[in-house]
């Protein structure tokens, strides 16, 4: 494993805020640190689909966020394997949703995360289980 | 089941045609009947993640479309009950994608389908699972 | 939704312990209330698979066990949709382990739940998913 | 890759066919190539659950071994890493369950399955999706 100093994950934290998809989303990246994460995103038009309701994907994709940043904040580069996602309550166009990645498991080649995604008020959108495979590079090399 | 016409699938794939989320991402709805469905969309670069490759929810929402667009086709409103991603290889910024949904089973309540994302050149990017809960609501009432 | 007073609890709880599939396998009812149950099984020799560990399966059998008792606790009949399992560690023969299901989710139709898989000595060995159908039927009807 | 001639592959069956669990289960193996299986089981009285149906584990575990068989029958050990199941049917006892495995992909380190489990009579019972990591060992080392 890799050592975290509080200088590194400064500089990972800053990587993790670049991520394009993110920011045309309008992720905010609330806190990031090895095996946790919490993202925030606010539900806007155009990420409604067809029903006029939030799209599965863009509660989906704040999800995925928050599990790419919990594993990558341990300083190694990861890579999604599998995710699986259970769609459990629709929100209104407006709503803040936020995204918390906890670490299950950390192994040598793969780690498991439960990510859940909340409104303000505390009730459950959307739960989440993500495996990665850990490389054996840094996050931060060729940087 | 509802029967679906011919008018009345042009109808719903107006409207699938119509979905914000889709529309954000650039995606094309290319072929649409009742349990199938066939999008593109090409990877842009604000679909790129930290890493600089597609980030895996871009690819993850193709294959949502497709499965939303197979289901819905039906004429009744289905919602997302499940969705399971395995993500197989990356591709390069600017690579158009195309997702392709099956149907695996059609229940009175849940149907389940299989979702692949390919390349142009047909090397498989992503395989999804998802199964849908369907109401017994018509997809195009309150239109 | 049911109420599930002690007397009603004590007679699920009876069906629940005369499951079949629970008995071949030998495992152990510890605790079952509405959402929530714990079970445990000794992995026997005729549980190993062909490279001499426990059987992926039957380490699931043992997850799905208390996903089932955990639904069908709350008094009504529910079946299972989808599981999901992520395996970790493996382990020897002869290895005692604690299932545990607890409510992610509680809705009128569905409900998720979170199931892990532990040694004696608390080391996670796999981690599931799992979404039942909730049926309109009691649990104890035709009984 | 490991290079899998016939006789490799008579000796990898003898092996799989001797699978300790799959026997308590009474599976039989009918075919097992390089990224394919097909196993039978027949529904016995002691699989079935609190609810006298099948229980769903035991369906998961033919869908297992084949998953298990098709991916180690390539002459490398391969263990599963995760394993979801879409519960589609309930069977009677007695009813025979072919379960059958087909390769989506084969990478070098993880490959991805689709499973599915049906009846004599073609009804689809319950369709899976498993990753394998694939180990660096031939399946026949140290044998």
């Amino acid at each position: 494993m890799f050592n975290v100093d509080e200088d590194r994950l400064r500089r990972i934290v800053e990587v993790l805020r670049q991520d394009p998809y993110a920011g045309l989303l309008g992720m905010e990246l609330l806190e990031a640190r090895p095996g946790y994460s919490r993202l925030s995103m606010v539900v806007r038009a155009d990420m409604l689909n067809f029903q006029g309701t939030p799209h599965g994907a863009a509660v989906f994709s704040l999800a995925d966020a928050a599990f790419g940043a919990a594993a990558n904040a341990h300083g190694r580069r990861s890579v999604g394997l599998t995710m699986e996602i259970c769609y459990l309550k629709t929100v209104e166009c407006g709503t803040t949703l936020i995204a918390e990645a906890t670490e299950e498991h950390l192994g040598e080649r793969t780690a498991l995360y439960h990510i859940t995604v909340v409104t303000g008020a505390g009730d459950l959108v959307a739960s989440c289980h993500g495996v990665v495979y850990r490389k054996k590079e840094g996050f931060l090399d060729n940087r």
